[in-house]
């Protein structure tokens, strides 16, 4: 099924599970609406911390249909889960945000994992919470963000166990991809990145460690949903986790030639 | 035509114009939709100041059908115009508010002052500025309000010239209807209430004094626009200046017995 097959079933609530590994090769973003009184801070705040907010494409105020990254997507409808918050509280759970949306709401998509993850696959290194059919661990850290605006706070970041001779080259694929999160931004000691126990994920399942694998961590776009919140929006729109838009574009078209 | 009838052709936006007289005989209302969080402090204000802000009817949150005072009204569609605010700033000005809708609104209903203006002209009280074909004059005061929450301020009046030798009846008649304003607040001197200019009002059309008449001023419901806004809620809507909500009551059912 092609991304926007996939879209269709998704807005007629025919799948409203999680999207890893729909439309295979098919790259996938998180959402993240908020105000258009806080649009511009919001889109400085990316512009500021591009590895844990790599912003793919902004729409205008008011407008639901995605642009560049899926024509003919409606953002309100075509994700399988959505989460709504109200001054800073969760005021709904929901399959469709048709009822949510709002002429002064802005849209964002930010670059998700699922690309890097793609790629790591393809040169055959293993990503265990995948074969442990688990979502992948995520951690709130110490890890300063540049503020702009209302938006400051610490980096998100997601975990794999990845086997220490595939670390260089791991390194190395994953840099490849920046608007998708990019190279590691830390490994081996969770502590020095303020994560007192792997085992215990602030976000996603915990996933055993294989023999001979060290922790490698990246920044998360869970960050763009955490930060805001603090500033309490009047409303802010999300993916739920795990539940992100298909895009058109492949995986692929998002490789660089240069390194991060 | 009925209320009901001029409610649908509203809705069509078939009529888009102010509603005074229309539907005659049947009393309307205001209109003021603030944030679920606000709701609970919005209506222990408008019962600490019922003269100014009476409260004909309260929506649950997320409902825009109307119940008692206007059975099959969505308050959404069914008023000529809408003014929308966000953040204490006005956004957009409208014909139908369903863009705007979020299941986290709540709707009031406030009683308007059309209602003892008709009771006022089958006395035989003239209505100036209803011959001269203007807005009623309505002034900001010094009078205080009784605060609740974060709204507070002071009460908003509309004023009317009334011959000197029919203030008593007027008294009497305006009395009887406590639920759209009731007996005057005020007579005479402007400035006793802070009014500086009775020709420079802060809504609604100058009314030029005919002879032999005093200014009467009344509580007036636009009291409940401008203390909400203060607040600054994330999101306020309103019917426009005039442009009400035609209830199916009838200005008579609203008199009582016992006076005010």
């Amino acid at each position: 099924m092609t991304p926007r097959e996939w879209r269709e079933k998704i807005r007629a609530n025919e799948w409203t599970k999680p999207t890893p590994g729909l439309a295979e090769g098919h790259a996938q973003a998180n959402l993240v609406v908020l105000p258009s009184t806080l649009a511009d801070a919001f889109e400085e705040f990316c512009a500021k911390n591009p590895r844990a907010c790599p912003l793919l494409e902004r729409l205008p105020p008011g407008q639901f249909m995605v642009g560049e990254m899926a024509p003919g997507a409606d953002i309100r409808t075509d994700l399988p889960r959505y989460f709504v918050y109200g001054g800073g509280h969760l005021v709904a759970e929901t399959t469709s945000v048709l009822d949510w949306w709002a002429p002064d709401l802005v849209a964002f998509l930010v670059g998700c994992s699922f690309t890097f993850e793609w790629a790591l696959q393809q040169a055959g290194v293993p990503m265990h919470h995948l074969e442990q059919e688990r979502n992948v661990s995520m951690y709130r850290t110490n890890i300063p963000l540049r503020p702009a605006g209302p938006f400051s706070g610490t980096m998100v970041v997601s975990m794999r166990w990845i086997p220490a001779d595939k670390v260089d080259q791991t390194i190395a694929i994953t840099s490849r991809y920046p608007r998708m999160h990019g190279r590691p931004i830390h490994m081996g000691d969770p502590r020095a990145i303020g994560i007192k126990d792997l085992m215990k994920p602030d976000f996603g399942d915990p996933v055993e460690p294989m023999p001979n694998t060290v922790p490698v961590f990246w920044a998360c776009g869970v960050t763009t949903q955490v930060v805001p919140l603090s500033a309490s929006p009047w409303r802010m729109i999300c993916h739920a986790p795990g539940h992100m838009l298909i895009l058109d574009k492949k995986h692929g078209e998002f490789e660089e030639a240069a390194a991060q």
